[in-house]
């Protein structure tokens, strides 16, 4: 129930899978990519090896229309790696879908990356101004000069030294022709998740994935860890100096799957309860409860549950994705059309009704929804997000506005009603939001990151404050 | 919530979309058909009269891929029709999309038809025999024939001519360089609405493609009434002799979208109320309700509301389509891999679980989504139809399995039980169902095509007793 | 030597191929139409028949590219038809390409055309009013209606009933589940071949065809003539009243490959001839006989072996084709880019040069290859046109430009020499061009369709005289 | 009358073309490259450079179906080059296509390349142990990873320090957002023209490219020669150590266009020439001169001058391509079905024919040519090679059969007669063809690389003595 490609909905940077030593790799791979589907609908990408060489497909579009069929035939080998891309709005290069490869002096290299480095530009210029030629503009393939340009023996040795260089969100699953390589951030800002499938490893973004592969959870990545499998089994290092770890809040508020467990929790569980605490928090005299759904329905299902106001479908939402219909200016008007969310007339009319999201960005969906329900008959609309005000930007991988857009960091909560143009407007607050996950709130030594919120980040960002997150230079034209 | 491509439910054959005198006509049609996209997801066509040529498009895909964009310009003129197809397995030829056209003796002749006829086969075969030459293998293609044949002056009394002579479930909108005309079959098997937008004309499948379209709904257009729009206005006439009016149950228990009002009656809360029903007559000692989504949803809410047991997301569907993918053999296991359904553990594990489904058909997706609920942890489980068993085949328009696959009609409740491996098992009975519409159910003289259920057909079925449903000839090899 | 797609060039509607009686017959087909390529390159077509059901192949583009490959398994069957459409301006709907195919009622029944009907409109207006509904703009499906409205009880009577009521220029190759039939005009306009490969029967419109096929040349169907084969062998029919046997001209001149055999005659052989008559009409006072790539190779190596003058090729042909290259004005100038013919400088500079052309059209390409000649350096130019001034249209199968842009339709000798800008300039007389075939020229009963040249057309002009062939009417939206 | 696909022929690596200083730069290279599709027909690229970035489009395909169309505004800019690539069987990446690009320190620099580096993988070895990442087989793209690596400052000297280390066969054109540069290997194998148009300069592999162009030629770049074109005009450095110049002579026998001039000398008469050579050389008495087309045809002329042997068309060749007809195996036969040369029966049959071609490479094709003429009738055949026996591999560009395949490497005159199956077999002289060019042949310092016909390379062979010239490595898998 949590898939969505709003303009106005926050995007994260991927999801990603890897499997060793198992005869479909290749499959269980194109499985976890399915299943993580949520985390990226662009672009998807496998690699295999098998046992000669690395093959590669890298497509548009979705996981199922990429790598369904027969896939072990296409892509044979007892190790892989995949990638799922989330949605941009221009039109990307294929060179720009992961996994990246890199034929190295110790062999050939294969990498997937989930999150954002916030030296990557800093790391770029050095390389280059060494001779480095880069092939695309991912922050990924800093991570393949500083390997191919390491001083250490071994591929191992050289991607401890790499990864130490870098900062910012991210996870990895790297392939060589021996190993499969798994790494999390020191704060541990991008999940990443271990599993079995009789003897074969798994690594996954979530356990969602791990389900459908059919593979049990052994336990999560460790903020810090990298994790090297190969035939002997599975070491683990923690190559980076100690620091406060801080999991990204986002994957309970919107990321994660309602079916994921992270960090021991039930998702689903968790925005049922963000639904309770709001009902705690902002109560209101209503006759209804009306999720915007796919994502607000858990939370509203949990006011419900507390309020005693029952739960109704008052918005349909389509599934049926794309292009816009442009509605010509002559006729003088200029209705918006939402091809997205229809109301249902028959739940909203004459009534006090309660609409549920799971957050507000720009905040321009959600008072085009707030319209569409008013013009559908509802009495009074009152709106609650389960998640705290949006004031700060992230720069670990999560894709949202810029500042400048975010409705919270510019307006008061007044200013925000009258936008929206609803009766009552309430957010969850963020000791509320703690409260959900079973944590309790301290704000000197914060249990997550919550900068979004809050606008203590867990890192430097040192792009951002040399100022480099700007313009983009103009790179590889091998496309 | 109701849009499936499940090869284990009911399919229907196509929403149709209508306007005249308006500038926007084709972007009317297009909203249209994207609002009636889950009637037909194979392929979309468009026809528009430009005051001096008729203009076609047809696609395979989505409406929202194929007519997105600035549409008035690719398909100008005032007066439009469209047509959206469902879902099939093969490839389907472009020459079966509709609208289809004909070039008559009277001018340009365009047509777009959701149903299916009943006798298309025997008028068929006389039309070949005295040197008609059929484009496409579609019932449809049946009656441009009898109106380029008719002897009539006009083309309205073509038209009337030519419906006169077919028998079965339909709804026509058709387009001439003057006129819309609107058909709906005796029986009202299928649907037809009329609305306006200011003095524009619409006629569409549902209420809520007028919603989309923004137009007022004025009312259904009548069984057995055509109506014939011109510059003048509307007028009605009734060819057919008297029958009785009986239209289809399954708009209310699958095939409308929540949001549209049939006969008077908002879809959602018939669908709440065969909730209310399933709970009265099949009652049970349960933890949790779950709906399978997303067509279960609103069933499960009212089973929830009667029953007082808490409705949870215990099923998360994935909306993300594509191919199967395929595990190979030689490892032993056929897992099924469900790309569709996964289970949400934290609601199921150690529960005695409810599942609610719109109805069961073949049998074999439910009984997957048991097993899957099974291995997710449930103690018990207990599954709901919300409608009554299926026991025989539609002739009118209805794409379902054949009789021999139907479970309802092969095996005793305790042998589909027993297929299932649940608990209990229950379906609404037939007055069940009527009474959640709102009606008596009258044996002698049921008030809606209730003949899935209890084999009660309220037509003849002349290709079918003459068995030529069978083997199709080999048809127009234009393509 | 002769494939071009010059717009100032003549173009003919197709090649058709037909195989009787043979294991691997689309194969043999599908050689026949690659050799036939010259007659059009836009489109081609294969229909088989497999003792079971017709299957059909359609596409844009070269049968090479087509019909390459495995093709017996895509179109098996021991019976076969195929069709090569020339190319147009426009991008032509797949609908318009052959074979076209009808299930009527005497059985399946596939045709491909190569011509022009002369009353095609006529009976085309007559069907329509009786109720025919077209799929195409075709002139072909005109006979097969005429086929299905037959009151004959074979599909051979009902043929032979078809085409005794059109006019024009045509040979016919069509399939039935048990008959390949062939046919051609009465006037012996299009050519038709019947070949044999062992017990196989093969018909194709050229020679080159039957060669490549590893066909032997049994006979030209004769004009007028109809043969239907089946097991039993093959039997002729004459359906029509008799009329004088008038073949046309321009398959010597232009239209058939240079190896392949018309009536007898080498077609390589009497283009050299038409140089020899050249030479003897029109000699002139040069240093070098330079053909104009392809097509006047022939005619110019007979002039140099009259003459004694030496042939050199002073013209560079690239036969890749392409889009043009269009060059912006802001620059000022607007120099024409030919992409097709290049000149060789080392062979005209200084030289006075002889140009031997086969045919002048509407001249502006002859206009453009001598401005390039002369900035190559040559000293003077002289032009031969290898056939004689073209003052008349064609209607029965070669597209041409219209009469007012015919050069020679509408200009003195005198103005053409100005125009093309040459020294001097000589066409072939009509006597010559009889001569060089080997005939006597009879203006009173012509042995050859010579009216481009002289205006005696061998036919009535129905749909011309009726003023039909204008605007078209608006047909079939199928595609 | 060059243009070639044949897989038995010889292949070169491409055609290039720059453009400094002209408003519509990227048409004037679309123009070169259309007129040098004779030197690769595989892909095609442009870069530009628009004052304010790079600008690149890479196709698959002919440049006029590329490149055709308004290209100016595609590909604004008034500095440009581009590049064709020659046909391979594989499916070849996107990748592999050039211009290739990369942005270096010194900012962006774009490079397409014919010819082909004799040290490439060594020096490639080294780069990577050093850290250099490879996104493509290419060798040109080990010159990009020398120049990012260089120690030179400005990208000039940088270039010339790379050029330096590079030995082989090359010409470059490189784009930089200043400058255009040029560059000639020492031996001058690879042929690199210079023009202007007004002011602007223009470099290009033939002078056919000027003429289409519509520049005048300056003079060819000379070997070992690099040019640096900027706005105060051009420049000319000699980087490499004197050595012998040593241009070669498949340009003359094969490559170039007839219309093109080499070292001063029209191709067409040098053609013409071996002809002539060839006659005196290897007379015979025969009824008929007849070239394989179209490479034959000069030199075919030639002999028919000089002998006085009419020269006639005797094979007809197809210009259309495609993917082979597959003929079955189950039939028996195994006949070899020639889609491109066809045989004229009337120039052949009962005729003693001398048959001329430009060269023998394996000798598979001219031996199915001969069984051809054989079966159309010929009397008596005699083959003749327009250039000497090819004895060796070339490493400098030209991709031809292995030296195990080429049949003069492997077998005696008389040896080739018979595998050809005809009466004589001649081939030119090594001085025959050095007379025919105007040139005495001196075998201790010969004036061309001869070295397929003699065995002398003009260059070391690094890659081959260090048996590098084998298994690639795998590289990059972005694509």
């Amino acid at each position: 129930m949590m898939f969505d490609h709003d303009d106005d909905k926050l995007r994260e940077e991927c999801g990603i899978v890897g499997v060793f030593g198992h005869p479909e790799a290749s499959l269980l791979v194109a499985l976890g990519l399915h299943a993580l589907q949520h985390r990226g609908q662009e672009a998807c990408g496998i690699t295999t090896y098998d046992s000669e060489k690395f093959i590669n497909e890298r497509h548009m579009g979705l996981v199922g229309e990429a790598f369904g069929g027969d896939l072990t035939n296409r892509l044979p080998g007892s190790s892989s790696i995949g990638h799922n891309r989330y949605s941009t709005q221009g039109k990307p290069a294929l060179r720009n879908i992961q996994p990246i490869y890199a034929d190295l002096d110790t062999g050939g290299f294969a990498c997937a990356h989930n999150g954002n480095l916030t030296n990557s530009r800093a790391l770029r210029r050095k390389l280059v101004s060494r001779g480095s030629i880069f092939q695309s503009t991912m922050d990924t393939e800093v991570v393949l000069h500083l390997l191919a340009r390491s001083d250490q023996e071994t591929v191992a040795d050289r991607f401890l030294d790499a990864i130490r260089q870098i900062e910012g969100g991210f996870a990895f699953v790297c392939l060589t022709n021996k190993k499969l390589i798994g790494a999390r951030d020191p704060s541990g800002l991008r999940p990443l998740i271990l599993g079995k499938i009789g003897d074969a490893y798994v690594l996954a973004s979530e356990t969602c994935a791990l389900d459908l592969m059919g593979a049990e959870t052994v336990r999560e990545i460790e903020p810090g860890e990298v994790v090297i499998i190969n035939e002997d089994g599975i070491r683990t290092y923690n190559p980076f100096p100690s620091q406060p770890v801080r999991p990204c809040l986002f994957e309970y508020v919107y990321f994660a799957r309602p079916d994921s467990i992270v960090q021991g929790r039930s998702v689903y569980e968790v925005r049922r309860k963000m639904g309770h605490q709001l009902a705690i928090e902002h109560p209101a005299d209503i006759d209804v409860v009306v999720p915007v759904p796919d994502s607000g329905v858990p939370a509203a299902i949990g006011f419900s549950e507390h309020s005693g106001v029952p739960f109704q479908l008052g918005i349909i939402r389509s599934h049926y994705v794309g292009r816009t219909f442009i509605q010509p200016t002559q006729t003088g008007r200029q209705r918006a059309v939402s091809r997205k969310h229809s109301p249902n007339k028959a739940v909203l009319r004459g009534k006090k009704v309660l609409l549920v999201d799971d957050s507000i960005v720009r905040g321009h969906t959600s008072r085009k929804i707030v319209q569409m329900v008013r013009e559908a008959g509802a009495k009074e609309i009152h709106f609650r997000s389960a998640s705290p005000p949006i004031t700060h930007q992230d720069f670990y991988g999560i894709d949202m506005a810029d500042r400048s857009e975010l409705i919270a960091a510019n307006n008061s909560l007044e200013e925000m009603r009258q936008f929206l143009e609803v009766e009552s407007l309430g957010f969850l607050s963020v000791p509320g939001l703690y409260r959900a996950i079973g944590e309790e709130y301290d704000e000197e030594a914060p249990a997550f990151a919550d900068h979004c919120f809050t606008g203590q980040y867990p890192t430097r960002l040192i792009d951002h404050d040399q100022n480099e997150s700007g313009k983009e230079r103009q790179l590889s034209l091998l496309d």
